[in-house]
């Protein structure tokens, strides 16, 4: 087994993939001026081991191993699961790391797949935990139109399929959108987004490639393009995504890296266990935004001098309802877990009532620290202003709150940030569609409810036997 | 020890306790016809022993003994408790029954009272599970003007109030309103309502008296005057609790029952130990009344054959996420109790919580029962026309939905209690009121949170040191 | 022309007519004691001649005519026909009172009939005006399953049918529900319920009927059994309506009573002709109601001496705004009306606004009523408490706040009514179903609105010309 | 009288103002790369004279005069006036321009100033009109300790002050914050931010003074740093604000520019006086903001394909909603105008609630958006992308959805923009903050709100007489 180090993962990543980025070839990742803070934040999944090995480091048959990539077989271990979660997002500032949704598609594949797909991943997931390798997972088709199905729509491309097949390989063409990590992984693993019918056979298929195989391009939205300076920029200066729309280009996959060809009865199941896993990664890597959120609102409101007033007590309290509340269900998750062929997966129900909450929430508790925090988040001074010493002492005086002019301009900077900028709108437009759409959500709580109870209950109650 | 049966339980009743309903002196509390199904909806208290004793009858030093009386001693104990409430309440309709709140107040006074005081609760504890007596808990002051505590009120009886001493007894004068259970109950404890300040030493008292103490009159409201058919009233002709005025007209209490003598320091803290339990009580005692609402939404959507309508299945998914919300975190207050001088309490955060949820969702939840429900709720027949055989074919022809006519109207009657008739105002305000407002929920959520971390992660990431 | 007087509207409701209560034949509607309330408040439809002539009163070619009857011709006849519907409403404790829904029926049968059916319509028309008729609308059918339409029934009755025809009339079988009024109106008006298809030509019939027309039965829900004592009752003791379930046992219909017969593509615009008004009759006779909800706010708060805490000053913001934006808009409606073949409508978008924000509010401004309230709402005493001296001065001294105990209590028990009983239940009910449900409202506002300006702006915005 | 051309008024601006960008002084705000676009958009209130005269141009005393200076006489006048601003604000993409908030304070002083002020402000707002100038307004103060008023703060400068007067002049010093339109307008407009007390009368002042005067200095928020392409940046690439720290280092005033001098009583009406009609400018200026989110969505909606889904018309049923209301309350605001000594004013209770709805609404709102878009707007391509011959065909291939992708995508980016980027932050921002926050909005509500109809028609429900 390998636990690789922050800088034998940036090495890993120089190699002949194609990446483009607003309509340039990018020679090399790690060092692209837009990228490289990127990688920088993914490679915390490594860092990782030596800050944290309790948590981040297992001991696989004598071996260290990254904790990402073992299976959870025990209720214990869905909850360091967890914890290992919660851990790395907090250094990474709220912000999913890296090894999380890669270790999510293993453990569904580990438990979705059939026959010589099932032997694949498991062959795949043991090389992956050998080399402690970065994965990205590209799920989401670039769908078309939405209200028709794969093989509905006008151009067959617009779901991935495959167009070709021998011996020893499959060729696929299409598009995944949204694909996190792309840039700056080793390989891509390929889901299938939804359920299929029989005329949807093309697009039933699950495979992994190595990032700079022949025919696959990425390119690197330039969304999340940042500002180094951490005066105006305290979280988006340190922490991004790379998000790619991934361009198979008829290419070539050796039937040993495949894991569904053409089995449209499994492309549903595989999808929703990866979500199961995937939707408990979110919940936990969220907490630390959910600290983002409570602590800051609370540092706003004494700022400002006005955390004693009624509406502001109100505003609080909503805030850490919130937060707690998906901590909460975060946690008992994990204490529902069972055992499903092997691999113990948190609690669907418990899990998309966790995501629903912060989906749900998030509109408002932003709405609330916004109005603690006040015009400043948009009137604010620049790093320009900051760093002219004449300037800054006008600053000083006059942005002086409860607390000092600097303390002020800082914390309202920061709100300013994960509210106001392009990096709040990065999570907030997260917040509705990553992990499943909140419309994805709702769907999972019906379909995992089980009425009975409450109906036998009524039924009896009512006088109906 | 005792484990009482229903019978003696009632028998218990028949003393000399004063007993005013509409005006009119009560005789004896089992026989009044308004007043009767209330005792026996108490009585499910004592028929538990028979019907679930593994989880309401417990070994105390090899005495079987009631298991409300039982102090929680591990998380284990909080988990069996939650479940003993939920179960009871079952019984009785999603409406609390009898012992809980007594305990709730036991487990309080075992806490947070010292000295003598604390010895006269020891020994009213032991004889209360020895006795199996059945309890009421008199806590909320009449109160007058309410932005003036209690020793700045015009009449200084506005809160209850010690008006004499002498070697052995105390006297007190004044009024608790909403008290529930106290024409049937044994015994009614009385509580502080809130925190008290160095004016307010003579309002600063807790004792227990028998309901027949000479001086006390319970005026119980005739609010829920209930209806015995159960066609229309299949709930509130069965389970409905007697909620009185109870004043206190220089009643003299012997000083082996009083818990707190104008220790006005102890008073805040003896209030909030109660209702760390009694928040507890509330939010197990309510799941069977979530199961009621979700259940009966779903009967109701298959009965009008609207089930697979976007906004009905909306609806529904609100309502499960409403309803398992509280119940998980019911389930995860216990699981986070602590211990708190021997006894193990609940995580109040977490019961706050749960509480805040079941609170905020009530009115809306119930809104969408109606939404689904249809105006059938008040438009439709009496048990009169039900009974008459003519009327009955012409109502089971036309209120045929997608199931038969008699099963829709079973569950509109049963939907029409529980949301548009007194019972189901009953509940409404309950919601809002009983076990402490919402606003009081709100209040302590904000005092439980601890947001040390929260705001030292967030002075971390916004360069504060 | 005839302006009738309440005795003389009370007379006309002296005939055969076919009333079934509780199982039991209505000798006479004006004297059985639950049906008399209601023929009492439905009077003040006639009294309102006498109290306020200038909005009751108008003047038809020299005779003085029931202002309800008159079509509205301009802006101005619409402002001061909301006018008149506010004020009858709150001589009526803001229900509604009786010609309201009348009157929209017929000028729905002027703007939407043809034909024979249009010359009927105005026949009818004419001489309700002149005979100053009593007049109620059956347009709910049972519907049975509601995810089929009439003729997919399995019972074909379950929407009101022609079964028979013959030169002079029609005759008719099925079920009208909800129908208010009808057991104290002279005549019944029917009207379709929904857009129909060619499968449903039977079922698209719209006609008028005496109330005591042979095969006509009336069965009157006990729903809003009421109380007779105003102390615990205020608002339920003197107002309500009577609902029946209206069936037609294969009713002769004379053909110049006939509107639409056999005209399934006039029968959507026909229901919806009737909408249009009857949404405007909703949100002005609401406007009472709501001048209850927020003044009863006010007093209660002022009675508990909690008018100046956050969280109370909140919620009354919240109240105003509320009703403020539902009578806003309800005066905007009638501003924005327009000519339509003749008679001007109020502008439907607007009116269905005004109906969803009422709607969408109701269940919230109520629970806030309820939140500053309190408990007392469900626990407080009865009449009979109350009359008798030596209780009534237990209550007086113990029930008072900021104001006397008898002002407390009176506000209090007024609020009970309007939120926690059943005539509470009634009310909430009816703003979810009464008029349209709310999410017919919204399907409605969403027909109703143009986007083009949106539309046209963002392509221009976006630079797609 | 003169109407300035677009070219005119940049000519204005080019004079010895002291601006301050990112530390550094700005030579010409004309010629910055930053501030020139801001520049533009101001202009476009000075171009609508030619584009839209009907509107812009009023005719005073037979000159030609910008409409925006003429004080509204009537009803009429108002309306007019709503529509002037709605039309210069399409104009400028939804975002306020320019002359708007200079002729609210204009209007404010005519209202609220007394005896020499009152002359100066005459005298002042006839130069403007003739003159045509640009205004900007200082208002808010930095406030320091929100807690504490302007005499009471650690540091007497946080509140704007006179520290010296002679007898032509007084001298001031202190900073306004979020002061828009300052660095390129002609004069700046200082009013009070709040109502003062005795102790308060230094900080009672209001004046007027040329945008180069000595001793002021312009700090410009770097926030609304822009990009110029339009592909990725639709909006904000055309429309921005400057808004500044507005230092007054000892500014001598002289005494004919001085409208407040020390009248601690008139600052709390001079506030409100200007903030009746600044928030009627504000609810007019939004409505093309509303039509932005209603039509993108509709857009976005189609689109994806997704229109007929339950859930999405659900969403856009609320859209219409919410943005329909605020257009009938800021119409009817108008419509319920009032003569107030001689200005007429639209009715505060009416505005404040279509600004309540604005603000209410505006989070969920474009979170629905957000909704309806998809992921799409933080990971779609870049500039350089589309303009990269090889990279389009790409996009558009796999963008298209149920319209070509090009138009998915540049709606996308419209909604990004919108709701995802700085440009949306500074909105939402707004949203709760700007011409009053949300909390100032709720309390005025209260005030304004008279519930004498309503108290005493629940008195005599009640029984209270």
């Amino acid at each position: 087994m390998t636990l690789r180090t922050p800088d034998e993962y940036r090495a890993g990543l120089r190699d002949g993939r194609r990446v483009v980025y607003q309509g340039e070839r990018v020679a090399d990742v790690t060092a692209h001026p837009q990228l490289a803070p990127a990688v920088g934040h993914s490679a915390l999944g490594y860092a990782i081991h030596d800050s944290h090995p309790d948590l981040a480091v297992a001991d696989v048959g004598g071996e260290p191993t990254s904790a990402f990539w073992v299976p959870p077989r025990s209720i214990d271990d869905l909850r360091r699961r967890g914890r290992l979660i919660e851990q790395v997002s907090r250094l990474g500032g709220g912000t999913i790391v890296l090894k999380e949704v890669g270790s999510d598609a293993l453990f569904a594949l580990l438990r979705a797949t059939a026959g010589q797909g099932r032997e694949n991943a498991e062959a795949f997931a043991a090389r992956v935990a050998r080399e402690d390798l970065a994965l990205a997972v590209a799920q989401t088709d670039v769908k078309g139109d939405r209200s028709l199905g794969p093989s509905a729509q006008k151009d067959p491309d617009l779901y991935l399929r495959i167009v070709d097949e021998d011996a020893d390989s499959i060729t696929v063409r299409g598009a995944k959108t949204h694909t996190s990590f792309s840039a700056n992984a080793d390989e891509i693993v390929v889901l299938p987004t939804r359920a299929m019918g029989r005329d949807d056979r093309d697009w039933a298929v699950s495979f992994a490639v190595p990032a700079d195989t022949p025919g696959l391009t990425l390119y690197v939205s330039p969304f999340s393009e940042g500002d180094p300076n951490t005066f105006e920029h305290p979280l988006s200066s340190r922490h991004k995504l790379l998000e790619s729309l991934t361009v198979f280009d008829d290419v070539r996959v050796p039937k040993d890296r495949v894991f569904l060809n053409r089995e449209p009865e499994r492309a549903g199941p595989l999808a929703l266990a990866f979500v199961d896993f995937h939707r408990f990664t979110a919940i936990n890597y969220k907490l630390p935004l959910l600290d983002m959120v409570v602590g800051s609102a609370v540092l706003m409101a004494e700022a400002n001098g006005i955390a004693k007033a009624g509406h502001v007590r109100a505003k609080l309290t909503e805030l850490i309802t919130w937060a707690e509340t998906v901590r909460s269900l975060a946690e008992l998750s994990a204490l529902r877990g069972a055992d499903d062929n092997g691999v113990f997966r948190p609690d669907p129900l418990t899990v998309n009532m966790a995501k629903y909450h912060f989906a749900h929430g998030y509109g408002a508790a932003t709405a609330h620290l916004v109005d603690l925090a006040g015009g400043l988040l948009i009137t604010g001074p620049g790093v320009g202003d900051w760093d002219n010493p004449e300037v800054r002492s006008v600053l000083e005086k006059y942005y002086a709150g409860a607390v000092p002019g600097e303390e002020r301009l800082r914390i309202a900077n920061f709100v300013s940030d994960l509210t106001a900028r392009a990096y709040g709108g990065y999570q907030r437009v997260l917040a509705t569609h990553a992990e499943g759409s909140f419309e994805a959500e709702k769907l999972q709580i019906l379909r995992e409810f089980d009425s009975t109870r409450a109906v036998a209950y009524v039924r009896d109650l009512a006088g109906l036997g």
